[in-house]
Order: C-alpha cells, then structure tokens, then sequence
C-alpha cells in the first residue's frame, strides 16, 4: 500500500462530502463495507451508505462543509490497512451527540483494503470528540 | 480465520471486563493497537489500552458489568477480519455522552488479525447507541 493511495482516499472523502455527491462519496466504500456513524447507527452495505448520506445531505448536511486530516496510517497485513483520520466540521444544521450547530470535531478509523488497483473502505465508525465539554473529559 | 477464535475473543474481552483485571483485558490487543473510546479519546498501543482501563476501572467502572454479543463477523482478507460487537453495561458510574449511570448500550467495531495461533485486535472503536433518545434518533 502506498502513501500516495492513503492520502488519495482521504482526499476523496472530503472532497465527496464537501460537492455533497453521495455516490462518490458511497464509491470509496466496500460494496459490503461497514459505517457506525457517530450516533451508534450501523449502517451495512454500500448502497444504505450512500442511501443515509444523501438523506442527511439533503437535510442537516447541506451545506456543510467537513476538513479531513489524516493522522495515522498502518498496514496491518499485506494490502490491508488501518487509517485514523481527524476531521472538524462546520456549516451545518443541528447534529450529533450534542445537536449542536456549532463546530464539531471527531475521529474516524476507516479500516480499508486494496481493491481493483485501489483502496475501498470495508469498515466504517466515527465518534465526536467530547474532550473540550467541561463536563466530560475524554473518559467513557 | 474460524469461529471458535472469534466467539472465544468476544467472550475473553467479557469475561476480561467482569473481573476487572485490565492487564489481561489488555492482552486481546495487538502491541500497536489503536482504541477509539466513546468519547473520541484516542489511545495508541497496549500499553496504553491497560492504562487508561485500569484507572476507569478502579472508579467508575469499579462495579460494572458488560455483557457482549457477537453482532457480525466477516474475513476482510486471509488472517484478517472486522467483528461488530453489541454490548450492554450496568452497575457503572456517571459515564458515556450522557454521564449517566443507566443502562448504557453501544456498539463496537474490532479489526482482528491472527496472531501466534490467536486472534488480537488491532483496532478498536467504541460508540454509545444513542437512539433511544428522544432528542437524538440515530443520526449524526
């Protein structure tokens, strides 16, 4: 796996997220990938991927706009990675743990494999950091 | 990969849990592990996966039980898989999103690899289902 490949997807997704085309966005995933989004949903496959984005894009993500930045990377097998991607939003309506329209900032792991001279995301789970609430450290 | 390895992992981090002994909770993981908790804290290595466990441990999560369930499983590549674990935890501390000290329910994504004829987890994300709240529908 390459660094160029690695960076290439993180690029992808942002730039997917940011013209709010949910099938590019939905092409950088698995046709059986796995997406836990920041609620605790657990979306399966591709296609309800893609089917939930354009839902929220069209509502509370319209226009949004998301900054991604890749934090780490490891291959954990031949052709199969790990990559940790940090990412701050703003833009947007009413969202996540705290329903808020205020900046939200989170962590994404995208667990992801090489895949027809490319790298597919085959899991999926992001959470927002909660660390600056004054009543919640980062703790679970 | 087979299924007695992947059951018997989801049953070992549970039974790890109930007794609260972090050094083998810890010892599920792979040396450079990476765990995302539910409040987007971020650690890095097992080292620091028994750390910050233990020292939730000795507080809020002194008298806490979990109780996992296998939710899906599937070999994303040869020795290498992506388990979804559901897991309901009682008996805690104020904790999670809600600081609360209800019944608390997640969902928990694990990338596992084989490994000295065992499997350990590579990375590990962590997230509060918060569907159940009325002000929060599972969404992000």
């Amino acid at each position: 796996m390459n660094q160029k490949d690695v960076s290439g997807l993180v690029d992808e997704i942002e730039a997917a997220w940011n013209s709010h085309d949910m099938s590019r966005f939905a092409a950088c995933f698995a046709a059986d990938a796995d997406f836990v989004n920041v609620a605790g949903a657990w979306w399966r496959g591709r296609e309800e991927i893609e089917e939930k984005h354009a839902a929220s894009h069209a509502d509370r993500f319209k226009n949004s706009a998301m900054r991604l930045e890749l934090a780490a990377f490891k291959e954990i097998s031949p052709g199969v990675g790990v990559m940790h991607v940090r990412w701050q939003l703003e833009g947007h309506g009413e969202s996540g743990p705290r329903r808020t329209t205020d900046t939200r900032r989170g962590i994404w792991s995208w667990t992801v494999r090489e895949h027809g001279g490319k790298l597919e995301i085959v899991s999926s789970h992001n959470t927002d950091v909660l660390a600056a609430s004054p009543i919640s450290p980062a703790s679970s």
